[in-house]
């Protein structure tokens, strides 16, 4: 027997209907997925701003703030990646049951990582794929990753030298090369508003 | 050179004024910390119930369900209760910056640890001290958890066998045996009001 063995998953008092009455939107998890340099950080703050000057009560998470927090003892091995996924996946479960649409923009290469995420999360999980193709992330590298992934002085980086599978029936598709950013956020906002998430 | 070295915190592009004005409250963490059968989980669970109900966006987080999910992978070691609350302290530092009143409800026992946690979440981190002594936690024993640590059927099991650092100088010191639920509950929210972190 250990203080292990006794513990019982504490329901919150304040039902997820309760608080969706009280904001006045639904809650939901957009995990956003796609290469380095695809934009999902970008394009998922965008949103952020968006739902938050709606009145829509958001939060993004993304790689660089909590690999730099939370997961600040991962690295970039596929054990470290999967468990990196792993806690993001219960974070954003805890910011849904807090009543929030909670935006995540994670490289989250693995599908069966993604698909845990949809199991754990399970209603209001929305797979956005940031998918501007290849290319277009490799001409922007912002940071000059795909440079030096090209030089071999990064082992195990993304769509190079480790492997992104992409997903095979996204709820949503945005191809950033096409659309602009403003376009980009009418896109996933008009989503949530057709889905009922969010009011008009 | 790694995908590592290139990390780089991503200011939200919300500011934290923004989020209380659109929100109508400020954020803050109310860490509570004490013995098992304290009452730290129920008094968290009943002041988030009032804070919603108020309409502040708040959420609680409890040993059991973070126990549960982010935190699965943890014993109860000294070592994987210092990292149960390193992660607590960046999950909760995360609710914070959304501008949530975020409640945490764990032992805690180590100085050190909660020191630390108040020193990452800076302005907004207030010390509950949840605490009608060791002889009102050990005579409630709702699990039976203090029976069987006499019974030495549980190693190091906090305030039996294993060390609780009190608090030297906690924010808010709540006695739950002096005191009924409500009146815990009024005490709290009061102190609240009177910082000036949720509107009267």
């Amino acid at each position: 027997m250990s203080e292990a063995n006794n513990l019982t998953w504490h329901e919150g008092r304040v039902s997820r209907q309760q608080r969706a009455t009280l904001l006045g939107h639904d809650a939901a998890c957009l995990w956003f997925t796609g290469l380095s340099g695809s934009g999902k950080s970008t394009l998922s703050r965008a949103v952020e701003e968006e739902l938050v000057i709606r009145g829509v009560h958001s939060y993004a998470l993304d790689g660089d703030n909590v690999r730099m927090g939370l997961n600040g003892d991962l690295g970039f091995s596929a054990a470290d990646r999967t468990e990196n996924i792993r806690r993001v996946g219960e974070l954003a479960r805890l910011f849904v049951d807090s009543g929030a649409v909670v935006l995540t923009a994670f490289i989250s290469p693995y599908r069966a990582d993604r698909a845990r995420v949809r199991e754990l999360i399970g209603d209001g999980f929305v797979e956005v794929f940031v998918n501007p193709g290849l290319a277009v992330c490799e001409s922007r590298d912002p940071k000059g990753l795909y440079r030096s992934a090209r030089a071999g002085e990064i082992p195990e980086f993304t769509g190079v030298s480790a492997p992104y599978e992409e997903p095979e029936a996204a709820d949503l598709v945005i191809d950033t090369g096409a659309h602009s950013l403003d376009e980009s956020v009418a896109l996933v906002v008009a989503w949530l508003v057709q889905r009922g998430v969010i009011p008009a």
